[in-house]
């Protein structure tokens, strides 16, 4: 039995890129983190150091760089896109392009033309990939922190030998949720326009179901949030959710001749339970 | 010529204390990073071994937790004034006592009356010191991280044989702003509605005179910006700034027949310009 | 088309267990971090928050932290074999459980009984998957930082519209590797003996071949370090290698009429390559 | 009361440069980070915007790289000292300049004569100062993780009313070291063997110390640590110890029927104890 090459890919991993539009002084401005990967037939440059069919990573980075400034980047899952799909067809060897990109917020500093702050911490998302049978796009939200300071419960478990926790009928929730939804046709592109708009119903969906729901379990607002979501949006066939649960122990002060009805908490970094759902339409 | 123990102290630093106001159905939340650090005279303590005059970090940490209980923070420079003073009053051994707090921000999702999303980056800060002297107060604020996207230069500098940096007269100015500010008199404590309306004040000051400034360098900016706090809020006698200056490299794209007037750059992480500044009152 | 639950599975991650084995005066130390992860049928708990089927996270920590005492903890492929055969076996809802752990190095001081040094930066890591199938056991090691000064070229590589850089025949590489190795027959537990041989064999393999390999690629050098591995390890089926190329650029010096034949490097540190290769056996 | 400029000083932080000396076949490598930090009279590039007196970043590290090149490193106090010495001496409006270095650890693979391995997770640092009183040269070492499974000891502390620690006589106690150490006299240049035998020397003795001492407290640790390297190196005139306090909690597990004599442990992340402390010479 041989050993032989398995799955491969390889790519640049990083490249922070930043835009500025200035056709007017009124200037916008765009900061992403962009990694690409691709996968072909390689085995040469694995097996035998022949590199004759390998563009190199520094290349794709030119690449990026190149490209955001010909056309303009549109919607991150625009320029994802056109980068992917550029890679696959005109670059030989490739048969299939990854690229994942993060864009990072600015808004302005009081109207300001061209004075901008960050926002965050949360980071919008998207991964695109390109091979033989289309185009796939997955758009994202990460880091997006939040909390429900009642109107959450954890009760009526399962019980063994080793649970001593207490049932709570109201706790703090709190996450930092990494969502991923897959656009049910990534193989055209419907213009910025539609990117920004998906996008942003999304992101409202999250969160207006996250404060709205009444929860049982962390699991049951992610399931609420994850059918909201497509519900509200038939582009989308499927959304991924991963959230740590961001632990508020409610502090014992009696010993100090205090109560604590619910008003003083320990936040704690390590251990955090960590839920991970996906939902997705019947029959996929 | 003997060997003796020089300055110390010792405190629990980085409790991660989270407050919630449910005095009515609106709750509103803190979320705040404490660190408490003690000094008198701890020399048993080393050299004999003698735990005596110790009072334990975790009793620290125990401390933080019950005020914050039972009276209500305020503004983190009151909460930080109340526990430094209790350490030094209350406790025997203690001569002084530095409170440092972080505060993270939370806005309401959707106006909900308990559900909430984290802003950021930044961060607000204060320092408190109470010793034989009285109180000290420092307020700030970390990770304001800001951007111009024109009307930044630098040029006309000190050149010698390892200069080869071009002059430049548009460029991007972008910081993570550190900055502290040493109010005058903090015996008294004036109150949550002057804690807060000053910083509210110093912030929106940073970051109009940061965006109004053209800047021959950030070393102008900072001052401008210090320069302009201070006019502004009599309370204060100095302000420490601390900037980063986060380069973006305009990436040169004539390999590939395309020009880049101003509009595509390259994020660097390290090495990073690194400016300090303290802006003060003259006869201090 | 309806909407529905798809795949999910929730966990403790990131306990944070230390074990000391203390039957005699001459102690020894484990340091773990251990995440737990169970899947089954956990709709209700989803779609109408009923929590019967849920083992609370809090319960899987203390599950850790019970296996660490009564038994002992053996190599962490077993202790992660024992932890998650339990999850599956007794907890009834339970039918996958996923389990990993990372080990972090510690080293006698001076031959102390019971005095120790981190070592680093290098992690030790496994993950078990125990479910109808049977075990399933990956061995691995992450932040193996290796570097060779010599003895590595890229040149003959693919050149397009957007390709600048030079071929180079004598350049630093440098990696900070992640392996994971999946062993062919994870269901019998071989004992303590074979995974510190087998984990202490792979280790030493993935190193003498990085740096014996003349690398025309760090492709090359994957594939030949993956190779050697699984020739020296029949008890293996495959091996994936993930590998960043941490980038150090010859400084150009000339403007300071000073040469640079191979010796002043700047470590960059965005972006970067990331290859990404598995080796197998035929067949597979 | 006019606003005036205060204590001001900007450099370029954290120049990663690499070096390998390649005289034979048998390299070696060195693997630095540098910050520089230089101070005069800049008030013109402050107050109006004029950059003839300021030497740009950009240059200085320029010129570390340079100097990395022409005459080779020595050890980091060395390399340190020539630097912050060139600022003062070849840059006219300079008066101080302040050089930080980071040295990271490499070892070789297998005795290769090209292929390495990064130690860790301590690094080795100095920092140097000149002005015109002269040199001011300190040593130090961070992130040095040391550990006792036993012979540490916290009682007979002082108790409030918001104590609830136990005593105990037997806990693991951990940290991860930050010292630094003042060298007596700083303006002679001892030379290679100088530093580095009082480095290995310094660092030794912390290491024997830390484990040695049958702990009372870690103050007491600390003094023991702080006095043993003032005792055995007559070139040093007082040292630093910052030290968390890695709190390892025994964990209960008598819910479970089992007992926990001091063997299995909750490696918590915050809050931490912190403790600082000088020992220095008498009449300093």
């Amino acid at each position: 039995m041989g050993i032989v090459l398995g799955a491969n890919h390889y790519g640049k991993a990083e490249t922070r890129v930043f835009r500025i539009e200035r056709d007017t002084d009124r200037h916008t401005v765009r900061d992403l983190n962009v990694s690409t990967s691709l996968a072909g037939d390689f085995s040469a440059a694995h097996v035998a150091g022949d590199q004759g069919a390998v563009l190199p990573t520094d290349t794709q980075k030119n690449t990026v760089f190149a490209f955001a400034r010909d056309v303009g980047m549109g919607e991150i899952e625009e320029f994802a896109l056109r980068l992917a799909r550029h890679f696959v067809t005109d670059v030989e060897p490739v048969t299939r392009a990854d690229v994942r990109i993060e864009e990072f917020g600015w808004e302005r500093i009081a109207d300001h033309d061209h004075g901008f702050r960050r926002t965050g911490p949360e980071v919008r998302t998207t991964e695109v990939v390109v091979d033989a049978d289309g185009s796939h796009v997955v758009s994202g939200v990460r880091d997006l922190v939040v909390l429900k300071s009642t109107g959450s419960e954890f009760a009526g478990f399962l019980v063994d030998g080793f649970t001593t926790l207490p049932e709570t009928h109201d706790r703090v929730l709190a996450t930092s949720l990494t969502a991923r939804w897959t656009h049910a046709d990534g193989t055209a592109d419907p213009g910025s326009d539609h990117w920004a708009a998906s996008y942003a119903a999304v992101r409202r969906t999250l969160l207006e179901r996250f404060v709205e729901v009444h929860s049982l379990a962390l699991q049951q607002s992610l399931w609420e949030m994850g059918r909201a979501v497509l519900e509200a949006r038939p582009e989308l066939e499927s959304i991924e959710l991963v959230a740590p649960n961001i632990h508020h122990v409610t502090v014992d002060l009696s010993p100090f001749g205090l109560d604590n009805p619910g008003e003083v908490f320990h936040v704690t970094d390590r251990p955090y339970g960590l839920i991970e759902v996906v939902v997705e339409r019947d029959g996929d």
